[in-house]
Order: C-alpha cells, then structure tokens, then sequence
C-alpha cells in the first residue's frame, strides 16, 4: 500500500488548535503524507496570525492563500468564500491529495469542500454533526452533505450525521483533538508563564495573581447590528464586576469590525482599570490560563469543549453555541449585563469542577490519524434511504 | 403586506424547462416580483444559449453573469462555482431579494445557494430530496442544508428532506413545474411544426416521418475519461438500427468535450445516414417531437420525468439517473451497444403507454407560486434532531 | 447629438476629492450624464469611509464594488487589482456607459482602465503625465498608454504625455480639481469650525488654537518593510517639537498595517500629549485646517497641490512625490528625525506664501466636462510615431 | 553571483513559438534557472493545447493555470485577465522569481506584467516597441510602461521603446525567437512529413504536392461583430481559386466563435473541395509547410516575421497588422474577396524571395538569455523625461 497523502486546510486560528495533535499525528504515521494548506485569516495579523504558531510547531507550510476581502458586511464573506474555492481549487489541482480534510464549520471552511468534492477527491470532515445556533449550522451540515468520510468528536454528533442519510460505516467518532491538548495541559497544569511578559497585551489590569476571569465573545453572523451593542453588554459587566481579566480579540467574521469597534471605543472612553486585551496566545498557555482561571465568559466553543474537560466554570452569552453538546460547567445567559454579572458571580463561587469526556479522552489526533491510514477513501456516495 | 422580491437564477438550458412556469405564476402573482438572473451556460451559444428561450418567452432580465470557465477538466467546474459564488454574492446585494430559488443539483447551483444563505436571504431550494449517482447526489443534499424552504417534486422526496433532518413546515410537495409544460402539450400533442425546417440542425435523418427515435446523453461527471467511449456504443446503437433519430447535444459538463468530440468524430468516420444533430429546440416543442417519438434514448431527467407524464417509453443508459424515482415506462441498460439496441427495439415495440402522475399533476408552477406568497420567509434554522 | 453617459469610478477617498468637482460639472452639464461606480476602500470604514462623503454630498451611486483583498503584502494589493478588473468588466457590461473616467494612479485604477479598455469603451484618463517615485509611476504610465483621452492637470504633464506618443489633439491641459475646492476655500478661508468637536479624533493635543501643524503620510509601496521605521522618524520629530499635530491616518495600500502598526505602538509606548490622531476629515474642512496651519508635513500629494495654491508650508518627507511638479512651497527631507524637525521649524519661520498656480486656476471642474461634450469619443488609437 | 530564477508566462499557442528558442537557452545557461509558466488558452484543447508541444519539447512546468472564461463577448475577455491576475499574484508569490518575463501584447499578458509588477518583482517584456492596429496595441505599449527591461525585436521597436520614455540601458534589440526556429528550417527546409499523416485534419484538399497555400486568418477584437464576415471573404476566395489550400483555425480571442462559426457553417453549405483544416501544427513543420507553399494568406504575425525571414510571399488581410514594421514580401489587402484572389494571385507569379533580417538575424534565444544573465535587476523606474 501506498503512502496517502493528506491535506489538510488552515482557514483560522481556532481552526488550528482544533486539529494541531492530528497534524502531529498524520505527519508521524507512517503510512500518511501531510499536505498543510494555510488560507484566509490565519494569515493576518488582525486575526492573530496563526501561521505563526504553525511555524513554530515545526510544520512546513505547502502552500499560502490570500481571499479574505474586507468589508462590513456579509457580501465580502461570501466573496471570500467563492475567492478561497478558486484558489483551493487549483491548490488541490497541483497538490493532488489522495484525501481533502475540511474543518468544522466557518463559513469559508465549504470552499475546501467544493474545490475537493468537485474535483472527485476524497473529503474528510472533521467535527460535523454537531448543533449551533447561526450561519455555521447550515455551513456545517453543507459540509457534511459534501464529504465522503465523518470524524466526529462525541457520540451524539455520530447518531446525528448516520440520521442526515451517512452510511454509518463512514461516521467514526474519534472525539476532538482540542482535547488532546487539554489532557497534556493537564499533566502539569501550573501557569509557568507571565502572560503580560510573554503576550503584551494592552490595557491595565491591576493585580491577577490573585485571581482572574478570561472573556473570548465572537460576533455571532446573523445579528450583525447587534455586534457592537452584544459586546458592550459584556464589556461593562466586566468594567462593573472590577475582577481582573483577561480579554481576547474575536476571529475574523462579518460582524468583526462591530464587535472590535466596540471594544476600541469603550477603551477610549471607559478607560477600564481591570482589563488588559490581548490578540492572541498559544493555545496551551491560553489552556493554562484558562485553567487557573475563575471562570471563562462568551461564546466560544473553548468553553463548551476544552472547559468542560478541564473542568473550569464558564458563563456562555448568547445564541452562538445554541444546542451543542455541553457539560455541567457551563452556565447560559443572554446578552443582558445583569445576567451576565450574576451568572459570572455563580461560577466563582462554584468550586473547581470534575471533568467530563463528552469530547474525547485526549487521544483524537492518534485515532484520526489511525481512521485515515486504515479506510479505503472513496469519492463516491449516495444517500442511505 | 408587502409584495416579496422573489430572485430566481437560472445558470442552464435545462433549469429553464424546470422553473418557467413558476416564472410565469411568479411574475403574474400580485404578491410577488419577479428578478430574473440569467447566468453561466445559459448565455453561452455552445450550450444552446437559453437566454434566447428566455427572453422570447418575455421575460425581463435583471442581471446577466458570465461565469463559466474553459478547461476539459474538474478544476475548471470547480473555479467556475467560485467566480459564480462571487458575482452572485454582488448580484444580491444589489438586487436586495426577499428570497432567492435555486433549481435542483447542477454543480453551480451551489454557488446560489451560499451567496444567498451567506447574506443572510432566505433560500429557497426547488427539487431537492432526489437521489442519483454522481456529483449532483452531494450538491443537490448540500443545498438541501443550506436552504430554508423545500419545494420538491414528488412525495419520496418529500420524505427525504424531513428524513435529513429538515423542518416538516418548511417541505412542499408542489410537483414539478416541467410537468406543467408537458400538460399543455398533451392538450395539443400534434407535430405543428417541421423540426428540421424550424430549428435545422446538421447530419441525414432519412424519412423521419414515418417514426423515429430520440437520443439526448449528457456527460457523467465522475466518469469524466469514459464521456467518448459511453457516447460511442449509444451513437453505433443509433446508426446499426438505422431508425431516423434526432440527436440533440449535451449541455455543459467537465467531460462536456469528451463527450462532443465523441459525437464529432463519430460523424466525421461514420457518416451515418439516419441521425441529424441538434443543439437545441423549445421545450414545448421537444416535448411534442418526445410525444410523438417510438422512444426517447440517454440519461437526461426528462425521461424520468417528462416521459413518464406523456407516456413515452425510455431507454435509460447509465448511472445519471441512478435511484432516482421513476414510472413503468423506463428500461434501464449499461454502456453497452447490444444493450442498448435491445432495450430500444423491446420499447418500440411498446405501444404508446398510460402517463403517471409521479411528479405532479401539471399545476406545479402556480402552487410555487403560492406557496411563495403564503409563507413567512426566514434565514435562521437548526436541524430537527 | 444624444446625452452622454460618463462612468466615473472611485476607488479610494483622495480621488474622490480629485475629482468631486468635476462630478458636479458633470452632473450638471445638459449634454452628459453621469453614473457614479464607487469601490474598493472608499466603501471601507477603516479608510475612511469616503462613501460617506459622497452620498452626503448629493450623489446617487449606480453601483457599489468590494475588492478589497485583507493583507500585509504586496500579494493582496495585485490580486485585489485582479478582482476589481473581473467586477468592473461586469458593471461596465451592464451600465453601457459612453466613456469611463480613470482617477491618477492609485494601484487599483488600472483595473478601470483594462475593463474599459478591453470592451471598447473609450477610457478618459485624468491627472496623467506626472512624474513620482514608485509604483504608482508604472501605474500611472500604463494608465495612458491604456486611455484614449487625457485630461492633465499642468502643462508639464500634458508635454510628458505627448512625448510618450499620445496624439495631441486628445490630450487637454484641464488643471486639477482638487485646485477648484482650494479655491473656493479661499474666497472663505476662517477655520470656521472645531475639528474636535466635528471629528472626534483620539489622543491628547493641548491648545491648538494658536498654531499648530498637520501630518498626513502614506506608506511607500515599493519600500515596504521601510513603513513602520519611516513613520516612527515623523511621529518623533512631532513629538519633540511639542507643537499641536493634527495627525490623518494613511490610506489603504500594502505598506498601511505597518504604518498603522507604527503609529498605534507609538501612541501606546510614547504617549504624546500634542498629536492627536484623525482619520478623516471632509474636503474643505481639511484645505481650512491647512490654510490656518503653520505647515503640512508628510508626503501626501496635497502637499505639492492644494498647498502651492493655498501657500501653505509643505515639509516633503521622502520619495513619493519624486519629480512631481512642485511649486516654492516645498522643502523636501529624507527619513531623518533630525532634518525633519528642521524642515519644519524652518517652515514655520516662513510667512504665509503666495500661491501658484501650476495645477490649475480654480475652474478644473466645469473645463473637465466641457471636454467631455465637446470631443468626439474613440476607443482606437496607435501610437503617434 | 548566484543563479537568477527567470519565470516565463505562456498563455498562449503563438507565444511559445515566439519565446522557445530563448526557454531553450535561458535552460542551458549556468547563471539562469528556468521557471515555466503555462496559462490560458496554451492549456485548452479548443486552441491546440500549447501544452501538448510545451511537454514535448521536453520542458517541465512549474504552474498550471486555469483562467479563460467562456464567453462570445469582450466582457470575457476582461475577465479572464482579471483572473489570470488575481492566479498569477498567487504563482509568483510561492515560485519567488527574480524576474518575470511577459511576451508580445495579447490582452491576458498584461495579467502577468501587473502580477509581477505590484509584487516588486523586475519585469522583462519581450517584443514590445512595434506598432498595430488594434486592442494589441495598447496592451503591448501598457507592458513596456509596466516593464523594468525591454528585449525587442528589431531596432525600429528599439527606438520607439526609448521615446516612450524608457531608459536606453533597460532596451535591448536581440530580435526574435521565432527567426531562430526560422533559420533552424532555412538549414534544413525540405518538406519532409506528410501534413495529412501526421497531423489529420478535416476536409478535402486534392493534389496538395503540386502546390499549395496556406491561411491563418484571426479575427480582429474591435470589430468583433464582422469576424464571421470577414473570414468568409477569405474562404470563399480560396475556393473559388481552387488551389488546395492548409487552413489553421485561430486562436482564442472574443471574436474565436464569429471566426469558428463562419468556418463552420462554410464547410456545411459550400463542402469545398480543395480546403483541408487543421488546428494545429508544430512550429518547425508549420515553418516547412510554409518555406513551400505558394503564399500564406490571412492576417498572422508569422507572415511579417518569420515569412520575411524565409522569404515567403505573404497577402495580410485587414488591419492586424497594420503599421508592423514588413519586409518586401507582404501585399496588404482589406477584407474584400476580388482583392484577396488578385493579390494571392499576384503572391503566386512572384518567384521565392530573398530573405530579409529585419526581426533578428536567428539568434535570438541565447542573445536574451545573455541579456538576462548580464544585466542588474531591478524594480523601480522613473520616466527619462
């Protein structure tokens, strides 16, 4: 048997830490062949620069795709997507994989789709199955309907793609390799690190060592006004709660100019005492922090996946996360800033918590890569009812 | 209430026969307004230019995009559903629909599908729910999940949409709108009209009038190599039977060339005697010359579903139509040349068959049209389960 | 003699302040009719929202276009060129206009001019045949050696333009209407608003009212790694000499993040108590604020236009306005701390000047769209030797 | 010194024939690398797959890129430069060349002069500085202005080259590739292949060996709408001189379908007897076939250079041409069938010509390898005046 090659495609920093351990993982095997395709925001500086941190994982990089347009709106977003399924498509047409992987559910991740399906090579999608509340839901069940092989990070997501019509022989859960690098955090998971020292930041944040919240709120898609007004909810509770934190930049998304406006005026006018911005952090230094951290406030998935392993409190705002799989350790309010302060005050009070493996055990990069090098790839499907 | 802007895009000859008369009940309903986007094949003299049909029949067209990219392979169908995916996205927003339709499972169907869903406009996704065997099985499911309302041509498929996890209110069983022109035709089924004197076309048919055949075989888009050699054994079937056949050229496809120069250097050596070759006829009037044929050869859908309404034997060949519900008037037969003169001679024998209604009753454009102004339009869905 | 249909496009918000007053003439003129294309950063918040501008100052827009590809290289600049060439083929096809306008020599105008240019419409270039000192000098060029008509803005220019084999009689010394907004601010030159209290702006600037200077400099394309240690040289020089600054942000190009990256880490590190930053500011405010200034400094081409007509002091920091045409006001400086804050103060010590003349008397506008009436339209041309 | 990486962009058939010799030796030479390019139609089987002789001559290809559009219009043809840009951005930011080289004027190479160009990356023209009669023309003059060195082909394109403005040390006369292939054949000229055997073909041609003619007739992009038209002159006047005649389909163009289809419906209604058509021929053949025919007809480059070399009698139709620098072997005739007849005729009494040196004496090839070997790469230009 030959050696397959892989290719694997980067559009994001969350992308990124969501798969790093397969990545390992596939280049280790000795029957796979890793293809690395970085695109779109992991390549920009206003969206924390991922490449980065795949440089300095020691990956090699095959090939780079500029496509995010600029703009406020939607319209770009989709632009993008279509720029990105050009681009990949000859991307694809001169790498010639032997299997495309697509990543989740961000609305450019389809482009990988297309540009592979229609070009009758093997998709793999990662992390499908899956429920969410906004654009990403119909993106990630497009993306489903277009790859001929599901790995799938916990049992429910698993039921849930053999019911959309999958031949459940393609369907393998092999939980989420996020949680792989929360296990190893949690080896040792002492803060070893100044995070002011190693990361800058700007923005005063008084005296964190004894204690911190962590904020990470991405815009959500299909509320699009409401993004400057959503984060400012949570900006003033922050402000009010005076708990030194920790706030991180949102990933690129229509919404994003919002939601950083938002935070650049409140910062001009509030001059917060009590909360230091950062763009960007490793994802096991961000894992550590989150860990030693009282709590972790937003919406992102970090907090519905790494948090309920790891066993750390989080007060999830917002429709973003709707419906998906959750633990104990997550409390749900809207986008109103009394909730917001009680629910924050709540998960402080609640000791640390035990963890849960509803996302995998901490050995998903091993066991994809291991689905990889065993399944016959085929491009070829049709529905089971 | 307010009349709905209701944006329909049509990227190909044949999606034209799908939707006209629910562009017809569209245009005459007074809730509705129609914005007709012309786009991709559709304007293109190789592929029969529909855009003449189009305007012809009096329509007015709002945008016209060029969008189909050269090349005998994959890539380029790929790279031309992301230019589409570009421009349509600028079409919209320009355009500023209440709602935009996309038609059935052509490749770049898709590219309507996201720049609609994408900017956040309802979709609406008309003969979704089929099932068939190549690409079109997974664009067809895929715009199936990036939808919010199902108007679908049959009751199976009706089934299958809620099946894939689709809210049962958002699934219309209105039939399909071809069914509708295949009904005026039965009022009036007589060949009015001289196809060779009215559309020309180029080879020696012989004495048609006396009966004749009709072959239409597109392309199987992941069979791309074997395009020469599957049209080869059907055009050697055609002229060993010496019946006067009407052969009519494929629409665009990857394997678009293999299939053409399969025919041009068929006619260059062979020099039949009994096939002359068209580019293209109006659909009524391909319908009468269907109705009044001893057979309809090939793999196109209007033998699946048309013919089962007339009544007209089919010699289906090949995967295309795989799965894909069908009436009693049907053979299905491989690539083979015995095969297929078998079949053809055994349908000849046939006498003219009863219609069945499997794809609607004929009133399929109005109930479009209907259901378009009756429902409350939304862009916002999670899956049933 | 039918109406005339002129499509101006405007890709960024110093050509719109090149050209408004020629829009208006346009708008005016009863043999023409305009149709205004407005694209790429003008549409963009963070470049200043030109659009804004424009819609307030009573123009309809026939059509909007995002090209703008996100970036920190040259890369994106190219591709984002390629993009507007595809949109703007579209927008010309559908409008149909007479003639289209082509603005100077920002790197995106070149897509203008081949979309035009490839479809036979004849192209009006305007504010051709200067001479600078980098990309823009290759852009300028090919714009025209693309055009068949030449509006230029000296008389120096409109030689250069013949010497490169452009035939006499289509090239028209017309001057510059930016001139014809300077002088209308002339005939009422008090700094009749607070540009605070109008503009907002962020940082600390002290009492401005008794004198103080403006700053606008844009990153220089070809010298890119160069943009963030250039603009640090201005930012200090201003600092130290502790005048009140009135500080605009760069416009968009590739060298932008690093210019932006500079001036944002400067004000985090250095604090300065007199520059306060700006992002925008309408034309005739901005020509107001420089002529009650004490010096503009920098390397904006208002500097080497407005400025000679309005008498303002210019310090002329670098490469970018390379042999373009300047008058007496002018004291050129390299990338020096130290010369620029003598160039400065030396400036200062200046009275206010006698304006000049050289890019026109004022009336640049209306003698634009009398051009425009009067000649007869080609898109054919061979070079004149 | 270390090795210059020269990358070479073919988009098209006649293109290669015109740089090979210098590919050949920029190969071979010990201070160059060789990056190869193949785009545009030169990958298309409708345009006589460049590709096929590219791989042939034994060349390995570095990019493959995919970037026509279909389209019977000049919208198309916009856009695919617009495409061919946007890929191109891409192919030049991963091969990392220290130079570009763009050939001749067909209107996508202004795709590669502009990629290379905004990218800082020194930009070779080759053949620029001649003079035509079409959209060629400002496309060609555009290059030179986009260009950093200039390699023409004879020294009236040298001089006009430096009136344009461009610095006398950055042109370069080393004449043209395509002479060299020219001499090749002049050493060995005997017709010694059968055009039928090898190359097919469609159509019947008679006795060809007693004496033949050739056409290759393009159409001409400004007056898209008389393609049809005018080719049909030209073909009704070879078959009413019925002398067996090698016909060579044009390439790609947005007149390609008015062109193709006038030949098309030409063979259907006339079945000329003495016509035989071909797509394509190898340039040393092609070169024979020519060396001894009677007189080429049409309107191809190959008539004014390399027939002048060989000492062909030529009849050029049309404007194409017009004012290219000619040897005393070209009659110019309009698109008239009287004068076509007469002028061939005229062409066939002539005895074989003595052959001229005006576009290189058949050293061309290595001549810009040593150019490009010799000289100091650079960016950056200003106009000399």
């Amino acid at each position: 048997m030959s050696v397959k090659k892989i290719c694997v495609v980067i559009t994001a920093r969350p992308s990124y830490s969501r798969i790093k351990t397969a990545l390992w993982a596939i280049q280790k095997h000795k029957d796979l062949q890793l293809q690395l395709v970085v695109a779109g925001s992991a390549l920009l500086d206003r969206y924390g620069n991922a490449i980065n941190f795949i440089e300095k994982d020691g990956f090699s990089i095959d090939e780079k795709v500029f496509m995010v347009l600029e703009g406020e709106n939607k319209t770009a977003m989709a632009k993008t997507t279509g720029l990105g399924l050009m681009e990949l498509s000859n991307v694809f047409y001169n790498l010639k994989p032997d299997a495309v992987i697509t990543i989740a559910d961000r609305f450019e991740t389809i482009a990988t789709s297309i540009a592979a399906a229609y070009q009758n090579i093997p998709l793999i999608h990662i992390q499908g199955g899956e429920v969410t509340g906004n654009i990403d839901e119909k993106v990630r069940h497009a993306n489903t309907k277009l790859a001929d092989v599901h790995l799938v990070a916990s049992e429910d997501a698993k039921q849930r793609v053999i019911k959309m019509g999958e031949d459940p022989k393609t369907v393998f859960n092999t939980g989420c390799p996020s949680i792989d690098i929360a296990k190893m955090v949690l080896e040792n998971p002492k803060l070893n690190f100044n995070p002011i020292e190693k990361y800058g930041g700007v923005g005063e944040i008084g005296d964190w060592k004894n204690g911190y919240i962590v904020v990470m709120q991405h815009p959500v898609t299909n509320e699009y006004n409401k993004a400057k007004d959503d984060i400012l909810k949570t900006l003033h509770a922050a402000k009010e709660l005076d708990i030194p934190t920790f706030w991180f930049w949102p990933n690129v998304d229509a919404g994003a100019d919002g939601t950083s406006n938002g935070i650049r005026s409140f910062r001009e006018i509030e001059k917060p005492k009590n909360i230091r911005f950062f763009k960007n952090m490793e994802s096991d230094d961000f894992l550590k922090l989150l860990f030693n951290s009282k709590c972790l406030i937003g919406n992102s998935s970090v907090g519905i996946r790494e948090c309920s392993f790891l066993g750390v409190p989080v007060v999830n705002i917002g429709t973003r996360q709707n419906r998906r799989l959750r633990g104990t350790n997550v409390i749900d309010v809207g986008y109103n800033k009394t909730h917001i302060k009680e629910a924050i005050q709540k998960q402080i009070e609640t000791a640390k918590m035990e963890g849960e493996q509803i996302y995998g055990d901490g050995d998903s990069g091993k066991k994809i890569a291991d689905v990889l090098a065993r399944i016959d790839l085929k491009f070829h499907k049709t529905i089971n009812y």
